[in-house]
């Protein structure tokens, strides 16, 4: 491959290319995908976990604070865990701002999520 | 309560009262539903299960037979195992017909995963 080539290649921001995957019913899903999203929906099978998760997307601003969604019944090392879990899995990202850390949803790893469960015709979607 | 108010509430199909949850932007997941839902993001945690869901859905028909399925790398012992898990967590149903056990998708569950996940704006949904 020539010099020239590999200049003419997009360079893509790791977050653009999701979704990953065409909703579930438009074909079997290839064995890396499978590995790769099952992987995000692993993160979400703890209970407690999806409620972290569900404070973090639910609070106002689209953000929390540690401080504003350890009150799930386990102790502060227990939640900083399951953050660090959903974190690594690609739902969450994180941001330190002074003393404490701020936790996001990543809207297109959850949007690609939502889409690969999405069972509409592909009228019906928007 | 007098006997004629219980007349008058209608009776629910359990298939009909899902999806459980609004999306998860709009509010915390209670412990029950986080509970709920857990179990059905666990039954699609398993890249192997994830690879015979995503082939039942998109199946012609919309359902397929264990013979259409099991070429997924793994023995037919554990490809039951995997039906049987995603069967228990509510994502697949399944029908005897003479020799062989056929799968479907249970749309509403599936349907209520996809929504919970949904991040667009009420307005945006259809």
């Amino acid at each position: 491959m020539s010099k020239s080539e590999v200049v003419e290649l997009p360079l893509l921001d790791p977050e653009a290319v999701l979704p990953c995957c065409p909703p579930i019913t438009a074909g079997e899903l290839s064995a890396p995908d499978a590995e790769r999203m099952a992987a995000m929906f692993k993160a979400l099978s703890d209970p407690v976990r999806l409620r972290l998760f569900s404070k973090v997307a639910s609070h106002p601003g689209g953000e929390a604070c540690v401080c504003d969604i350890q009150d799930v019944g386990v102790s502060q090392p227990t939640v900083s865990h399951h953050l660090k879990k959903l974190r690594e899995a690609g739902l969450l990202t994180s941001e330190r701002r002074g003393t404490w850390v701020y936790y996001q949803v990543a809207p297109s790893v959850v949007a690609a999520m939502s889409a690969m469960l999405d069972l509409r015709p592909a009228a019906a979607r928007s």
